[in-house]
């Protein structure tokens, strides 16, 4: 499917494609040498984008926090339109969006977009569920709230811990993590939100802790609002996950995957992960 | 002095020279969308690499701590070879060796050497001397050693928060920082490592903390034992080096920094700089 995938930079105020096989990126540029980026991966399906503003919001706050200026929706917007040109309907595909520091203070920021099919693998885990292993990382859950140094809150390009976290996770046989704090607290998957249904309402843990706001999750708590299925925002542990209706890891391009067997002991599943997956719009 | 760049990237089992103002790396590589990779930055001194084994051999362990496959020490040198073919022997060089997971599993992985003027701000650090302020990082001295997934000792492409803690110093009129465990004990520098003497004696913290083991620091260390100057494997404080005879942030460019004021405190300067600095060979 290589030959599916498009690549657009944005250069002197235009997007510009330019061919997927040949490279983009300068050696000096800091989202290849610091991870001195923000990113968002962006679903395209049936020839649209039906959930971007969602992340182009949410990469202007992530470029904020890092300090990177932020081209705007209308820059973002133009380079989907440079890779989708050409991109078969029936194909889903994940497009990524780039911002980085470029060559460093003072110059401009790189901004590109890069579109491929969705991995098979993907595709296979939002149909047939995850098994997970929670691992955690060490910092309290209150601590990332008092030091914006650590860029809590922030989707950037430096997620070599949050591969290396599914790397671990899949060398012990399962598919992806759930992170926890040092007490024990739920934060969230290395690429996506933790949800859970208990006692008749969904739940999530809250962005205080650090962790990214998930688009998906925002999306799924609105309409379950509005469809009277009750949302919370709570501080939760393995064993609420453990204890849960269902759990669900929620990903922009995976949708809402259901988690069917956590730290190797197999879940209930009280039949909602359909809802779930239909509220959220995949 | 962008005219003085270079970069050669690994191609077919051979290092090759390319226009160090052209991109060379995919936007699909896992070392810019991820991360995902790893590095060393080596001083090019008088047409030479001194202490390029040091590097070469952490580059191996950081490799394999994120799994990745190290082209070895032929054919870095080869990569630095091809970066230095022409440079000045009056400037000098910082060279970045990047590994990373190229375009994802299975792939073969990205090996490049890119070569730039030191930054006249850093010369200036290096002579002067630096300010310091003491960062946390959330996280227990003894947390990494017991989760890999956190990448402890790996010198990752994945430096945002080193660049945020860098940053949010500058922003407070600082130099520079120090990060701190959650217990408040001393781990790293963003991008060195951090060494003090005490009671006749240079200390440094443990690695086991999850810190980088510095290349300068073992250098500095070996040359010290030999010359009759005890050394030692210290968990220290910041406390500690606000009451040490001299402290210094050490790293390959910039060699041993002096850090002559911390937390907005002047230190006291004992007159020991000269000798650090000789024996660390800058």
């Amino acid at each position: 499917m290589n030959d599916l995938r498009a690549v657009a930079v944005w250069r002197d105020g235009a997007a510009v494609r330019v061919p997927a096989d040949q490279p983009v990126v300068s050696a000096f540029d800091q989202g290849l040498g610091r991870g001195d980026g923000v990113f968002e991966s962006v679903l395209v399906v049936d020839g649209g984008t039906p959930y971007l503003a969602a992340h182009l919001n949410r990469l202007a706050g992530s470029a904020s926090l890092l300090d990177l200026a932020d081209p705007g929706a209308s820059a973002w917007e133009a380079l989907l339109g440079a890779v989708r040109t050409g991109w078969p309907r029936d194909v889903e595909g994940a497009c990524r969006l780039f911002l980085t520091r470029g060559l460093g203070e003072g110059a401009p920021p790189t901004a590109l977009a890069l579109l491929a099919p969705v991995p098979a693998e993907t595709l296979r885990q939002r149909t047939e569920g995850i098994s997970v292993v929670s691992l955690g990382i060490g910092v309290p859950a209150a601590f990332r709230a008092t030091a914006p140094w650590l860029l809590g809150g922030a989707k950037t390009l430096s997620y070599a811990v949050n591969m290396a976290a599914q790397r671990h996770a899949r060398s012990i046989g399962a598919d992806d993590a759930v992170l926890t704090s040092l007490e024990g607290q739920l934060l969230e998957g290395p690429t996506s939100t933790v949800v859970w249904a208990a006692g008749g309402t969904l739940h999530t843990p809250p962005v205080e802790t650090g962790i990214l706001p998930g688009t998906t999750q925002a999306r799924l708590f609105d309409r379950a609002r509005q469809q009277g299925w009750p949302t919370a925002v709570t501080p939760g542990t393995v064993a609420d996950l453990h204890a849960a209706d269902g759990v669900w890891l929620l990903s922009g391009i995976r949708g809402p995957a259901t988690v069917h067997t956590l730290d190797g002991v197999p879940r209930a599943d009280a039949g909602l992960s359909a809802r779930v997956r239909e509220l959220a719009g995949r």
